[in-house]
């Protein structure tokens, strides 16, 4: 249970990015509340995303799907915005009648699989990921809110890279802390000729 | 001449919803102003979308690429953001360099075709689409601003149906209009057994 | 004690507007998230502001300072905004070096008195009102925040009334309640002839 | 006429902040849009709405009535926000059933008079007004809109000061520029033994 819960602590380490701060005073005692998102702060959610699912496939290498599993857990409630209300996720890999995923338990299925609810589920991030890498092709923020589109690298451990197209929206909550609201992943169209 | 205004002018009235009051006085005197969205707007805004690509096939095939060209301008001045600044655009089929179109050019392209500088565009809105479908998984708003995620269904001449995974944020300008600036459309994920 | 505990549920229960729904399903299956604020809510928590002030005056009267702090200080958690940072307050009575009050203790100073960091305040709340009339001038309404100004009118016991000019600036927390984030009163001004 | 066009450009020279980029490429080729304002932006428009108020003053010297009333017009159109809808404005000597100017019109009025529909109003900015401080109590920033709170203090040819407690709302329009939508000014409360 040690290691669990340490793999935990990790996971949340990783993802913790230092929330803005919510109260200053200025050098005139003047006092600013400014809840609006930075581009540094989008790019440090966008970091701990991947470092995040590396860390999910390193549990399940140590220690299986239980530690795999408490990982995706801390994952989930550190980087994204189920405390806010829903959140709309079209993972890369799932189809049919499962496609999209609003609630937190279809977001841990497509992790982590082994849920009844969602059979077709095997477990993305057990895929053994080594390498995370991103690049936007645009950022648009408005307030506490701000939307990527750009391309996800991801290398597994045989060196092999998945290439996919993204899209992520980020919400600030209260507490200052940058939280993923919409995630779209979809894998780069291939034209018939080049199949 | 005149039957390309026409098309245009067409392509403007089945785009424009009425935009927000921006401003008016209640029973008591008191003015309001309230620039933020509302689901009714944002329903308006999808079905605008679906009812310019079917416009823009119909008016290719009454005055060939000219006429289609010019409704395809109409609509992006009408239904998408560049008036705001950058539209963050992945379409459906492209791929390689080409994948994120972040200009109004880009954009025209994927449409219409016919461009120097995106030869692998054959022109998305020629492909004789004549009925258009969404059904949304979800929709966050957050003042001026919306994101949805869902299922488009696009029928051409011959029935046949084509389904998209699709992500939309709209953003509403001074005038109150609506408009696109995220577009993430991919084709659904197919397992390799079912290929 | 009882009848204190007694007076801080009722005073929560004038100020409890119901929040937004922060998650809804509508007959589509579709997954809604709205944080705007509407009129209504700014209207209910111009309304609430007024029964509470009322509520502390009857407390005071009915329970001595004791009963009227314990509103007072219940009132300020559930009607202002200070879980999300500092309020902007600048009370229709205080001047000199006091005349702002950023923090929930010198709120908490005007509304009660007898607070050493504040001497000049005598607890405005305390001054006997009985009745509370708003009237917006205009209202602008910017996602989860709005802005109000306009008069508010106080009666007290022998039926005189205090009108002030009022400005309130509303900002809705993660929970749906909208709370208070600026407050700036003052008395009409009055040409010199008129003195 | 040409005396009054240069006064009118120096006051739009005085009030043109530097509107934030609304599009723009970082060394990764990735594309940007922001809208947030900043508290360098709230500090810039602050000071832009002192000098205006100094200049209307300094052009009502040099040229009268109607170089003030042209000046007054430009400071209006670049530093309010009327090009987005209404805007809330208790000026600080006004009351009555007009204490309230939500219209252009009535702001106008206010700073220089002469209006037939605001009979009280003598002319607020043709008072000699030669210096303008302002000191922060708060700055709330939220997304494309500002408020702050603090005090004005305005100093006449004759050395003499007029302070005022002071609370603004701006709102960034499409093209950046930062305006005023809500603006609040009361003389300070005097207490009955110091009158």
């Amino acid at each position: 249970m040690k290691a669990l819960n340490y793999a935990t602590a990790v996971a949340l380490t990783l993802l913790s990015t230092s929330p803005a701060l919510a109260q200053r005073s200025t050098a005139f005692g003047q006092t600013v509340r400014n809840s609006n998102v930075t581009e540094m702060e989008v790019q440090a959610a966008q970091e701990a995303w991947g470092k995040a699912l590396v860390q999910i496939s390193r549990d399940f290498d140590s220690g299986g799907i239980e530690k795999a599993t408490q990982t995706a857990n801390a994952v989930l409630d550190a980087a994204y915005g189920y405390n806010m209300g829903p959140v709309l996720f079209k993972p890369t890999l799932t189809h049919g009648e499962q496609t999209f995923r609003t609630t937190r338990e279809g977001a841990l299925a497509y992790f982590v699989g082994g849920s009844k609810s969602f059979p077709s589920d095997s477990g993305f991030a057990l895929k053994g990921w080594e390498k995370y890498e991103y690049k936007n092709a645009g950022v648009l923020i408005e307030g506490d809110t701000a939307i990527t589109m750009g391309n996800v690298y991801l290398y597994d451990k045989k060196g092999q890279v998945t290439k996919v197209d993204k899209t992520w929206a980020f919400k600030k909550d209260d507490q200052g802390k940058l939280r993923i609201v919409l995630h779209h992943s979809s894998l780069p169209y291939t034209p018939e000729g080049k199949k």
